[in-house]
């Protein structure tokens, strides 16, 4: 299997985010990266390839050309009103419920605008390591899209939860729908599939009102876990999307058992969808032992879920998105996609 | 002028809030009301007296049974979450656009679908000082009521930014809407004027599709300032209420005499509607020194203010709000209420 990563997301480093009301130590770091890197290695997967840079056209099918500007001008601003000590761009004031969809001119507030967490901060490198996360997504589905069966983008940061002009949960550009797009754009009929711990927010949003991509995501119960505030099995898609979103429920601390029935769940509606490309958008934060999962498989069981995917053989792009448990998420990683392709074979 | 203040505020004592990507010591803290008082006995102010209790009824007219509910069991079900030495229950997660208003079951999403900023923490006392707050604002209405030509309500935390069932801004019973409706149930006729340096948001949502009470603002523009996300001159009221909210403009760093041609409008618009009683949301964050003033006005101007709204020759209620200079706040609220009453007599 073919595997895009680039050491260029090193230069986004969160050092923390908000938990508890206080800053505990980001759980979104580069030595994620390292990690999966070493235990593919480890699996004898053939060593990485570096992105090829896709500009910025393929990204503004998904994303809003201002808020690429936001994203790319932010932490500048926010550096000429704080200074160099304040390293961290957070919002204090976000754009709430009785609000209006104002933009404002004060860099603290512009944030507050895009954004909806405390928990994916903006660094003078963020928006350099998204683009290059995206170009590996980019890169990653046109292997596929040249005959390639299966690749691996190796993103970070992730970005299922971003959507259109919405950046969050250690997400700004969503690589998934990004690259879903660009193949949709070279004919290809798309499904994703979003295994994740927490539900796909920005994909979904991204795609509500289309027929032409389905969207799929397994999660946690968004009651009690991230984003919180989508992620509802009554998602059904809207207007011409209607019946193109599928959100399996799956009860918080849900193990293998419970999770094969949403995923099956998930297999035959993509199965029905009649895609002839598979994303997968690839999380490992399932685990139980993840800090932050709202599930709780156990290391056996990321093979099978490799290997329950490609039931559907059809060319499958892995995305990656999130997995925080870092002594377990290269093994973790590696597991699905050994699982995956040992059964495609 | 009768004063009605309590000790129970200080119940509530924040110790940071979040700006530039850090928390930075609390602007809104309990010495504020004690210098305010200093300054009140300095100027010989009769001696403040407590509030009576008017129970929940009143402010079930502005705010939700839900949302008073969520204000009372938040930090108990924080705590129950992460424990005794997590003493500030701030949101990571809030609701902003492309998301459903989905009432999560997680305390820390609760918390973001009830507030809009990381500068309003929920403690043990939180509740308890609101509703002395509330009832301070009742019981110096009632005194309006009853026949006083004026009174102070020493509000803390202060009310004008919290709405139907929103909190932040400092502020979570909306002191200054209460009294006004309750003023209103009684058959009088109210006008609010909000002389805060920031937008009285809650205050205009609670009123706002009603024609029987009419809101004016003044405060430094929403482009630079919190809220940042309402208070734009084209707000004017929706539906029954439409004509019947003012936003007069006031450019940021705006001195007496831009500040005077704004209060000169709202003036003329409050005498148009023919009020019976005037309520006066009393911030004094307009100081140039205030340290998150927008405006600049400076120690003199203070008691001008007082005078231009005895123009207006109505029984006046004071409800306190923003003031955040404590070398100042106490001056720059008695001088207000000193050149209201000078003016008057």
């Amino acid at each position: 299997m073919k595997v895009i990563a680039t050491p260029a997301h090193a230069a986004h480093a969160p050092s923390g985010e908000l938990e508890g009301g206080r800053f505990v130590p980001a759980y979104e770091v580069p030595a994620r990266v390292d990690l999966i890197l070493g235990a593919l290695e480890a699996h004898s997967f053939a060593a990485p390839e570096a992105p090829s840079a896709f500009g910025e056209a393929p990204l503004l099918k998904v994303h809003g050309a201002a808020y690429l500007r936001f994203l790319e001008d932010a932490f500048p601003a926010w550096r000429a009103k704080f200074g160099d000590d304040h390293p961290s761009a957070f919002p204090s004031t976000l754009l709430g419920r009785h609000l209006r969809a104002m933009k404002p001119r004060d860099i603290d507030a512009l944030l507050g605008y895009y954004t909806f967490d405390i928990a994916t901060p903006l660094h003078a490198g963020t928006y350099g390591a998204a683009r290059a996360a995206a170009d590996s997504a980019l890169t990653a589905a046109r292997h596929l899209h040249e005959g390639a069966p299966a690749a691996f983008a190796l993103c970070r940061p992730p970005g299922h939860h971003a959507a259109q002009d919405l950046y969050g949960g250690y997400c700004y550009l969503n690589n998934t729908a990004i690259a879903a797009q660009w193949l949709t754009d070279q004919g290809r009929r798309v499904a994703i599939l979003d295994i994740d711990g927490h539900h796909g927010n920005g994909t979904q949003t991204i795609f509500y009102e289309r027929a032409d991509v389905l969207t799929v995501s397994l999660h946690g119960d968004p009651r009690d876990t991230y984003p919180f505030f989508l992620g509802y099995a009554d998602e059904t898609g809207a207007g011409a999307g209607e019946g193109f979103n599928l959100n399996p429920p799956l009860a918080t601390g849900s193990r293998l058992d419970a999770y094969r029935e949403a995923l099956n769940a998930a297999i035959a509606r993509i199965e029905a969808f009649g895609p002839d490309t598979l994303v997968v958008a690839l999380g490992v934060d399932t685990f139980a032992e993840d800090p932050i999962s709202p599930l709780a498989l156990i290391e056996a069981d990321y093979p099978r879920l490799g290997a329950e995917i490609s039931r559907l053989k059809r060319p499958t792009l892995f995305v990656m998105e999130g997995g925080y448990a870092l002594h377990a998420v290269g093994n973790l990683t590696a597991n699905v996609l050994l699982g995956f392709s040992q059964a495609s074979s």
